[in-house]
């Protein structure tokens, strides 16, 4: 995507390091941030310098072919072995991640130029299957559309394009008049810092809106259909994506307005065959209690915003059950959620 | 309520100020605000210093009354109509407001004195109600219940035991195990930071959760019970309450969780035939795009927590239709909200 004149991907190797778009510093810096080994690339995923389901897996299947640089060659399996481990030990949901750290594993029992080349295949087919995804979901667009979306699953959130909002950016190219309402998408902000910025440099109409207010646009008539991205959807179609989808979902079809998932083959889990089997990530209290955000000297604060000595809970993802999902926009078409139709886009 | 060991009321009278419990300061400081004049008082209601349905009504009916002492003799009449007009004018959606206007303006036709009388009663009465709503509610909670509840309805929002909280205070009084699951109630949060310093200063079990993560604590059967408050109820039983309310109702529905409003016979609007005749408060967008909260060093500071540039839509209120509400917990019992039910309790 273009981002003051020049094209970057979110997530790219150059030599033994990885290069990422800063996404803790976003909306308030654009900067890059170079990850030398894989663990500093693991320390990336872990902190969310680097997040959203696709760019956590180009980035650990880099971390993966790091690992093959770095292995001395008379303990090169255990330290791959290693690697795995804690690559796969940065973040539990994402089914991307896996899925990548899987590959290029695999690619590094042939050579080290194999797992680079596969690492690079993944990011690569990563952007592919965004900008299908985008072709596809952009037939679904109506003109005058207001859309809303959840959390960031932009091209922020993958290798290029981006998934919920790959169709949006489609439709918006192609002079459709549309507006998307952002939920800010508590408690870490994705919406309001993340696609907001991703909207706002691509020209898109929007508004963020407080997560609560979903379902009073949707009952005013002003939202014809949601798009979010997915972390992982299980081979029934139940799709786990970041906390409040599931919300969304619940209220959309209350107010029968289409509830789509966009995301990349590379997101389906065979081997989890409903939502309960997927992890939930717990992440820290303090995301809740406490904020981040810039002052107005520009200097950056975290600042308490609830009652001091308080207990808070943070669940990171819900799984919607594939009943509440119309439909899923992958770079093969568009999906009713069920076994069979699954099966036959997995293992065509 | 009892506040380090000293007993308060959320707003009082006394000779011509009207003293009322610094909200905006909660939960960092516990400060008493001093009005001394009605416009005072107007000023604090805009900006939030005393927020709350029933507050918000006892506060309104002590403006009229110092309206009254403030009045030139000559142009008594006239300045009793444009107080009334600016006190009706300083927040749209609450019923409260306008109940209490209107009795104290009725009694300031036969005195001054009267009219102090009439507000002082306003406010005596909505803390005998709130005492009531508790007994009655109590008894829809069991032991070991996990209950949900959104914004502020304490008895911050109230002058004393409050509405959705009155029943879970009286219900832990007798000893009941319970645990209350805190929406943080974006975009200003009175969850985090009212709702969970009123449970916190009680001893109340509790969690501070995103408002995204109702339904994940509701699918995974974790809330027994949905109670929020109302800040206007129309004939049919529709509710107008902190926007988000319309969500939890609809998930609740799905999970089959009773969705419980508390709230006094003042909420209720007779000329209000149904929830679409409410006005919907729309605040500013900075309450959405800029945070505020007590930074490390307990500096207060204000930061923004979006894209810079970004707009915002801050709808205050939603409306909840009354297919969706269980029942509603009024000073004179609990009743399925109906046009007949509600007739019943409003003209006996």
């Amino acid at each position: 995507m273009n981002v003051k004149g020049k094209e970057y991907r979110t997530v790219w190797m150059e030599g033994g390091s990885v290069f990422m778009i800063e996404q803790n510093l976003l909306p308030f810096e654009f900067a890059i941030h170079e990850a030398r080994f894989y663990k500093e690339t693991c320390h990336a995923i872990r902190t969310m310098i680097i997040r959203g389901a696709g760019a956590i897996g180009a980035a650990a299947g880099y971390a993966m072919a790091q690992a093959c640089l770095e292995a001395p060659h008379n303990e090169r399996q255990v330290y791959l072995d290693e690697a795995r481990r804690t690559i796969e030990s940065t973040r539990p949901t994402a089914r991307n991640l896996f899925y990548a750290v899987e590959r290029v594993y695999a690619a590094a029992l042939v050579s080290t130029g194999e797992a680079i080349s596969e690492a690079r295949r993944i990011a690569d087919e990563d952007a592919a299957a965004s900008e299908k995804i985008g072709e596809y979901g952009n037939a679904l667009i109506s003109d005058g559309a207001g859309i809303s979306t959840h959390c960031n699953a932009g091209w922020l959130a993958f290798v290029d394009y981006g998934t919920a909002l790959s169709p949006i950016y489609r439709a918006h190219e192609q002079g459709k008049s549309l507006f998307v309402y952002v939920d800010e998408t508590r408690p870490r902000n994705q919406g309001s810092r993340l696609t907001a910025w991703e909207l706002n440099n691509a020209s898109v109409p929007f508004a963020i809106i407080p997560d609560n207010a979903g379902a009073f646009y949707m009952s005013k008539g002003k939202i014809q259909m949601v798009i979010t991205g997915a972390d992982r959807i299980a081979s029934n179609g139940d799709t786990a994506n970041k906390i409040g989808t599931l919300e969304k979902a619940i209220v959309a079809r209350e107010y029968n307005i289409p509830f789509y998932v966009a995301a990349p083959l590379s997101t389906f889990d065979p081997d989890c065959h409903t939502g309960t089997e997927i992890p939930i990530e717990e992440r820290s209290e303090d995301e809740v209690l406490f904020q981040t955000g810039r002052d107005e000297s520009g200097v950056d604060r975290r600042i308490l915003v609830s009652a001091p000595g308080s207990q808070a809970l943070n669940p990171a993802f819900d799984v919607t059950p594939f009943s509440y999902i119309s439909g899923i926009i992958t770079e093969k078409g568009i999906i009713k959620p069920s076994v069979e139709t699954i099966k036959k886009v997995i293992n065509p």
